[in-house]
């Protein structure tokens, strides 16, 4: 059967992640039922990132097999049309050769974390930052942040129900910077993440940030390898699937597995 | 009785527009309600713009008496604490003299107008944006708006209830760029506006932006002084009250009144 790959555009607010849930409304499950109102198919989807209830996407990525052969921007247009007034939307469509998956070829996860650090709480960006109410010290988030970058057990950063295999992963980019005069960006990259791993990291970052934490104790808790040594979770309304990378794949740890639970 | 301006960001879409309404909740109300929680007084409050149901403000200005003497910053933070869960911030109080008057000394206002041209449809700024899922011709739109610019009768592009007493306005900016691959902003000043006015002027430069009016269309239908020539009005979520400037007052039209109904 022919199948094909999605990029997807959601607000994560209404639904309880990209997984199908059996008592919750899913970006999954809501893809699926608009594929059925226009194809008469019932399919399986496949994300790339199993983002968590309240977390968006800018660049997700899934992929799923029809029977019939269609042109991808047929698939946009039709899939978009069907989804409305679900706020999620089909960036792109394109038919792909049967060995590409969604999730275990992707070599390459890119997520933003947002976070305003004004003195106001958010008002037109409500579910859609982490608003912290007090000003973050950059500098000393950065020199936290080296800490984490590198192959490392991220046993600290997990949450208790991760489903992966290994607390093992690698991570390869966590950039901060100010994106405007009262919002900052964190900026991941890995190849896979573990469950609350983007989260974990910006709450405990925060605490850097705020002043109650030295930058060295980043690399403290990380060596812990505790759950309880985590700072708290940063909430789910400021992270951002962004991009979601294919192709040639970077040479891995074995035990950096394709699994995303970010 | 001291006097205290308020800068106000807030996401428009629950609210029928600033201005107190019989029947529907508004910006001003939840805001006077919000004062009265914290110092038991009830205040009429004036605000800069009359900005309509749905559009935002990420800058909009209002002054109110109370008859105690507040800190700025006391306000700001005991307005924030009463306005949750509403999606209206005070970014700023300061105390003012009483000869203030956030509508009346105001000398610019400064609009934005969001403007979506990719193929699919808005998900994370559903309300946000304007979708017109076609792309637009940026050079064909300046090249229309550049008649729009200066003092005019822009009767044609004023909403049957609007309320001012001239249609004579002058209207300082039309500026019109590309935010991103996928994103229009139209930027726009002036000492005021007619009601309807800058979503009226967009949905004619959308016309001309898909090719469907020449650039000249915008001059003679400025010209026609005739509601009818109007292109379709924009919807309000893509409109968003950025900045309101005071200070000495430019030379203006006698006829270029204060009220701002955009």
């Amino acid at each position: 059967m022919p199948r094909y790959k999605i990029l997807i555009e959601y607000d994560g607010t209404p639904y309880a992640g990209w997984q199908r849930q059996g008592n919750a409304p899913s970006v999954q499950q809501t893809i699926e039922e608009a594929i059925f109102r226009f194809s008469g198919e019932e399919v399986s989807s496949k994300g790339a990132g199993r983002t968590d209830t309240g977390v968006h996407a800018l660049g997700q990525v899934a992929h799923f097999d029809l029977s019939g052969h269609w042109r991808g921007d047929r698939i946009r247009d039709a899939m978009n049309a069907q989804l409305r007034p679900a706020p999620i939307a089909i960036l792109e469509a394109h038919p792909v050769s049967d060995d590409f998956d969604a999730r275990y070829s992707a070599t390459k996860r890119h997520y933003v974390y947002r976070v305003t650090d004004r003195r106001a709480p958010a008002a037109l960006d409500i579910n859609r930052v982490w608003d912290v109410r007090k000003r973050l010290d950059i500098e000393a988030m950065r020199e936290g942040a080296a800490a984490l970058i590198g192959h490392h057990d991220f046993t600290t950063f997990r949450s208790a129900d991760c489903q992966a295999l290994s607390p093992m992963k690698t991570l390869e980019r966590l950039e901060i910077h100010r994106h405007d005069d009262s919002e900052i960006w964190f900026e991941v990259s890995a190849r896979s993440f573990l469950h609350n791993q983007v989260r974990s990291m910006v709450g405990t970052l925060k605490k850097v940030g705020e002043g109650k934490w030295p930058p060295s104790a980043v690399g403290d808790v990380l060596e812990a390898r505790d759950r309880k040594a985590c700072g708290p979770v940063a909430p789910p309304g400021g992270l951002y699937l962004t991009k979601v990378d294919y192709g040639s794949k970077a040479k891995q740890p074995v035990d950096d597995l394709a699994e995303d639970e970010a």
